[in-house]
């Protein structure tokens, strides 16, 4: 109950917040634009509000799967899984359904209203859908950025003091902390992955449909089935990933990891396989002016949806217990926290490595099979099993959930051993779902920056005029600036904890002696203030820096700085997850072990390595794909008013 | 004895070390090119011989240098200044003597073997040059990587078995990896950064040069003095230098970081004034074209000078002691390691965005008053004073030695306390010298963009061609995987050396009473070990990367991935060195206070801190800029090669 009362509290306290921004944001695009422009405003408040909703269903979703998950977790671990996963699935299914409602209802409206020219050259369709995209990755950043403040702060303030000064169990209701902590996982990791990969998706949909109307010499027809394509591939996508749910059971003596890998290997098979027939048929009979052929963009799709996969199986092996990089972190453990945090971040750096490669081989071959609007098509290859990712990932958070409630009810331990087990996976899969962010995250910039180009009017862009260099140079260092706000934010968000979990110890009598309730609402209201107060810093500075450096530097230095950002942001944003995924398991697989585990020395090193971690994966890693998105969506809104005002 | 025998014992094997492969480097230039171009492979091997010899002279110096350092220390702290700054003063004056030698004698040597020829548009000396500089650069690669890699090995092993296990202090000479640790300082600190700067000053000189000669439309005198330019400005630099150096004196109650900073004021104040005569006269009575006027070129030598100061006060002001940026990590170190890692990341990432904002600020503006010659002029006027720079570079490692030498040879205590001071002064003069070092290399990086672009004969390389963008991405990533190989070496070879101390207090009878001597040489011998076979991944990486992607890849992917470089890298050198050097400082000023000082828990928290950062700062984040710089003159040397390959 105060779990779910204070997550939707936060909620509404940041919706609230966001409202009037929203709102100014819309009526600037309505006012700073003329003719057809206009739309761009109605369309940012309708992106805006079906990522709030998309938010909203999957943490009223979460809050209500975790008690009935613990629940479930005495009849065993199938049924737990089964009640977790039902829950994802939920939010999974309503994240990509409300993506493609949402894209068909604004792209059928700019038709039904503008007629033939809503796909012209000069295509009305492109601002507004960038506009429907920009107001889904305003929220999602703040969802991202405030919910990775909020229970992140709530994380480490409660870690610190509990477990560590006091000596009280995890998620022992004597903690006044523990209440916002379990919040946390909800406004964070769900209801911001929710708004993260609903963003991220749009995004693609956008891009490609943009992309998709832009090839040139094509029928009208043509070009409104190049759009719709995507739409279409979507539309089986969630037919595809519902079969692959109902393969989701645990058999007795399997593991639930594998349970969920061969539910998503059935989707994504499936897609690979549909795919083809879906490009053939949908583009039958069309003459496509030999840019590519229908059998090209099924390929593009299969090779999509196989990155994906791909990164997904190199994060899991980075990260995941029992492998070497992990190992390697456990080994480390033992030589104190010095070597850990070295070794840690040495791994997380070298596995930057083959998931960017698998990017660069992603974009050349589906760009030598069918053109930028083959990499267009594998970047929604790649997000086609969304709704089952989005479920094998909301499920950790409702598991981890579960056994925290289990914890405070104190229910008798083989329940929280079930809870754990489901816990444990939920940290590898959180890292899957992670690298498949920053994948999709990395193709959709590609395709963007030429969206942005063509937006702002401008033919040639030269790599080595200064103004690029120089914006290039700036974007590379903004998504340090932008993650040290949020190390910072965290940082400072956590101390304001401490001193209160303090002060409530200190000053309540009785409550170490379980004879008196601590004061939950203090420790969510600190968190909930703290996550809106500086949420505001980083979202302005990704809202601002392509506005001021489009109408300071010029097109060319945007660009330029789009692709700073890109290039730094990835490999910055794959180092901070993975490093902190695979401190969390090394901290795990101690924990697991039955001598030097928790309490040695082996293991102070690895909590210490495991908080280092929670900002980087929880807060500024994930938050680095929404950054990265959003400058480019922002160019691409605001690309008409640069032209206008360098009068190109 | 032990320590300078031990230095020039590791500098010669390494010397031997690269020897076959700069001879097979060379040789492999000489009969890969034709005509010509044969030149650069002598010329490969004279940039190889004068970067060694810049470290040897280094080296020498400094290790004589320490202990005439630890005597004087007993006189007083002005004396002991003198003698360390001496040492230093030495050392800098000769590269930079031999970086303008250098490249005159190759510069001449064209003119007289080619005549006009060496200048025409399809300029000979052009390649000679880059082959030059080439093989500097990667002398000073391996130098700085394996001295990186040998003295944090030898330090972190000395420090975690010395310090925290036997409880023994710093230096003492019952460690066995003392003599190591003292012989990193010399062969890391001072020769590795030695090489770096020497690096770094003939990549700007040969750039500025080229850039020079590639101006359309002038006379060839014209184009000669604007190719020696540089060359003059650098002279009368080194002029400056030495009347600056004059300067540097501790009057009594003042602070010797104030005597270092007057002195490089001098100098740098003399320079700017000095550079408009030295323009307007080299260039008078010549025809700019229009292009750029003779004084304009003198405020681009001053701008330059400028940012270089600039950037030196903004990393003096967030990795100095007594400034808030450390002591917000101080305060972090009272709640323990997590804190105080996350606060001092936070700072090195938030410490990027002004001098990447200054080097930005300095290409807009010098571009706009001077063209793309302009920045190359600025590149240079931003090290004219690097002979001070570098003697208050090295001057810190010769203290810290002088110290080691006092601790080792049991002096009184006052001295220890001397040249403890000059060694706090040591901390931020370094982490100045570096920020110096990563301007220059961006701005190098910008000028030999262009360079390459002509060199390969290509006009126009769009930025949304794919090839660039995936060329990009790629070169952001590869400074992560070049760091992660020098983090995880020094955490390798660090493990093995805290075996060999721990065997060596277990195994050696009445080694901890003091009744027994280490075995050093040992230890010295690990290191050296260690850092030969570690160092050949991340050097062949550098020396590869240009090739494999110029030749698989392509011409447009390559300048992609060289562009990627820099971005990324720039921002992630900036940040590990500040980071690095903040956590330094803030163990510095813990050990300082007189409560809750050494010993204290807040202690161990910045001992966790300073030992992360220490690959940070000495290792990974300074091997990055020669990174850059490495790629960038690798990929003009090949452009012709690549030119015929592709067949523009």
């Amino acid at each position: 109950g105060y779990v779910s009362q204070g997550a939707m509290a936060i909620q509404s306290r940041e919706f609230k917040m966001l409202l009037p921004f929203a709102l100014v944001a819309a009526g600037l695009l309505f006012l700073g634009s003329r003719g057809y422009l206009r739309w761009e405003g109605p369309a940012f408040l309708f992106g805006a509000a079906c990522s709030a909703l998309a938010g909203f269903i999957g943490m009223r979703v979460a809050t209500q799967s975790n008690s009935r998950t613990t629940t479930a977790a005495m009849k065993g671990l199938n049924e737990a899984l089964q009640v977790s996963f039902a829950g994802g699935s939920v939010m999974g299914l309503s994240v990509m359904g409300l993506a493609l409602i949402g894209s068909t209802v604004v792209f059928l409206l700019c038709i039904f209203a503008f007629g033939s020219d809503a796909f012209s050259i000069e295509s009305i369709s492109l601002p507004i859908l960038s506009g429907f995209a920009l107001g889904a990755s305003c929220i999602a950043l703040f969802s991202r950025v405030g919910g990775g403040i909020f229970t992140k702060a709530a994380d480490v303030g409660a870690d610190l003091v509990g477990k560590i000064e006091a000596g009280i169990p995890e998620d022992d209701p004597r903690n006044p902390a523990t209440i916002a902590d379990n919040v946390g996982d909800n406004v964070g990791d769900v209801a911001g992955m929710g708004a993260d990969l609903y963003e991220s998706f749009i995004g693609s949909l956008v891009g490609a449909m943009i992309l998709g109307m832009a090839v040139s010499g094509l029928a009208d027809e043509t070009r409104i089935l190049l759009a719709l394509l995507p739409m279409f591939l979507a539309g089986v996508g969630i037919l595809a990933s519902m079969l692959g749910m109902k393969f989701v059971k645990v058999k007795p003596g399997s593991s639930p990891q594998r349970a969920l890998n061969f539910g998503s290997f059935v989707a994504g098979g499936l897609m690979a396989i549909l795919a083809f027939p879906i490009c053939i048929i949908t583009l039958k009979g069309q003459d496509l002016g030999g840019h590519f052929t229908a059998s090209g963009l099924g390929i593009c799709t299969a090779i999509g949806l196989a990155v994906g996969t791909a990164i997904g199986l190199i994060t899991e092996y980075f990260t995941g217990t029992n492998r070497r990089p992990v190992e390697a972190i456990v080994k480390a453990c033992e030589t104190g926290p010095a070597t850990t945090l070295i070794t840690g971040m040495g791994i997380g750096m070298v596995s930057t490595c083959l998931p960017v490669l698998a990017m660069c081989i992603c974009v050349l071959v589906c760009y030598f099979v069918a053109g930028l609007y083959g990499v267009a098509i594998a970047t929604i290859g790649m997000q086609l099993t969304l709704a089952i990712q989005l479920a094998v990932d909301a499920f950790g958070p409702i598991a981890d959930n579960a056994g925290g409630l289990a914890e405070m009810a104190e229910f008798p331990p083989e329940v929280r051993k079930v809870t754990d087990q489901l816990d444990a996976v939920g940290n590898t899969t959180a890292a899957i779902g992670k690298g498949f962010a920053v994948g999709s995250a990395a193709l959709t910039a590609v395709i963007l920056f030429s969206a942005f180009k063509e937006a702002a009017g401008i033919n040639h862009i030269e790599i080595t005029n200064p103004k690029v260099l120089v914006g290039m140079l700036m974007g590379g260092m903004i998504p340090y600036l932008f993650s040290s706000m949020l190390m910072m934010a965290v940082g400072r968000a956590a101390f304001t904890m401490i001193e209160e979990v303090r002060r409530q110890f200190r000053t309540i009598p009785g409550l170490l002696q379980d004879k008196a309730e601590p004061d939950y609402a203090r420790c969510v209201d600190i968190s909930t203030t703290a996550a809106l107060k500086e949420m505001l810093m980083p979202g302005m500075l990704a809202v601002f820096t392509p506005i001021a450096v489009g109408f300071l530097g010029g097109i060319e230095m945007l660009l330029g700085t789009l692709v700073g950002i890109t290039t730094s942001g990835v490999a910055l944003a794959i180092f901070m997850s993975n490093a902190g995924g695979a401190w969390d398991n090394a901290k795990k697989m101690i924990e697991a072990r039955t001598s030097n585990g928790k309490g040695s020395d082996a293991h102070k090193a690895a909590v210490v390595g495991d908080t280092v971690g929670d900002p980087f994966k929880d807060t500024a890693g994930p938050s680095l794909n929404i950054l990265i998105k959003l400058v480019c969506i922002m160019s691409v809104v605001i690309a008409p008013m640069l032209r206008a005002y360098w009068g190109n």
